[in-house]
């Protein structure tokens, strides 16, 4: 017997398929979700069905700072009131939404595409460092906040950029680690607490 | 300053917030989703919109028993070699997928569409009963079996159709309640503890 709500080949399957290969999506969510459309096809399937393909329309790179959006180069590029002189690097768009949403940062942005990582065979030729160093000497930079994650690969591309920035009278700086506001003490980490500590401040 | 990571109209916030919509997703999920599939546009974004628009396009509900297929009536209802007597009764399409996909079960089946609930205000005119007592009657069935969920909900509404079909001479059957295969007692709910033991077999 055939099993379409198996296996096949269907459009059905075919839909599971690709849904259960999104991130954070297993088959079973893939199927939930299949569902949930084909019964509000016109509501929702459709809608979503457009509105990924409008997307994948009108959404760019910016070719200057590797961000998304409707225009090339992005709303922030071409912002006069952002500050050229402060570059902040992340590796992924989703951590630049993730600064932009705090608005505490005025400068401009370069986005990596990923971290260097010794497990997934990341190397420095697969990120944009030559880029991010065009980028510096086009907007005459002075200082470049490394805004990347806590995380042994986030610190190894910090230090492996921190190095191939030397020598060019950059102020380099790096996001403050410590305790995360309304974090219990209790439930944080040791490595957290030992850098709070080291890293106190006068109350 | 318009922050189309975040609240404006645009195609990316409103891809965002369709993604943010389906069951199990949220704004977070759907926004690493959204990122995900631009950075893959041609490899999963465009198939993805693809398989949508198809399933939406080819998928169809069958009028004899709710379940979703390519044909209408479905495969298992056209299939000659499944039992015309034994109608087994599940909330949703997704139940009956469940079933299906253990090979168990050879008979047909009806998809009420829902559970009675109180809570979410779902009375016995939102569920097709009705249509349940056409399609008995329309293939002279003799067993009824409800598979339904052993949540409150669920045992009401078999009850509540236990009653309807009553004085019909048919069999009406439920799944066994007891101890989930492969499931250790140490972590069951005293409550499928208790039924497990009154409907203990011999060993």
């Amino acid at each position: 017997m055939s099993n379409y709500y198996s296996n096949d080949q269907g459009p059905l399957d075919n839909l599971i398929k690709m849904l259960g290969s999104l991130p954070g999506l297993g088959h079973r969510s893939a199927r939930r979700i299949a569902l949930h459309l084909l019964q509000k096809r016109d509501k929702t399937m459709l809608p979503l069905a457009r509105a990924i393909q409008e997307a994948a329309d009108k959404v760019e790179t910016c070719n200057a700072c590797g961000n998304l959006d409707l225009t090339n180069p992005c709303k922030i590029c071409t912002d006069t009131r952002r500050e050229d002189g402060k570059i902040c690097v992340v590796a992924q768009v989703s951590d630049l939404w993730a600064i932009e949403r705090t608005s505490a940062f005025k400068g401009t942005y370069f986005v990596l595409g990923g971290l260097l990582s010794a497990l997934d065979g990341v190397g420095p030729e697969d990120l944009k460092i030559h880029n991010l160093i065009a980028r510096i000497d086009e907007l005459g930079a002075s200082e470049i906040i490394l805004a990347l994650s806590a995380t042994v690969d986030g610190q190894s591309t910090a230090h492996y950029i921190s190095d191939r920035l030397t020598g060019r009278g950059l102020e380099i700086t790096r996001l403050a680690h410590g305790v995360p506001v309304g974090g219990e003490l209790d439930y944080l980490d040791e490595g957290t607490i030992t850098t709070a500590l080291k890293s106190r401040s006068a109350a």
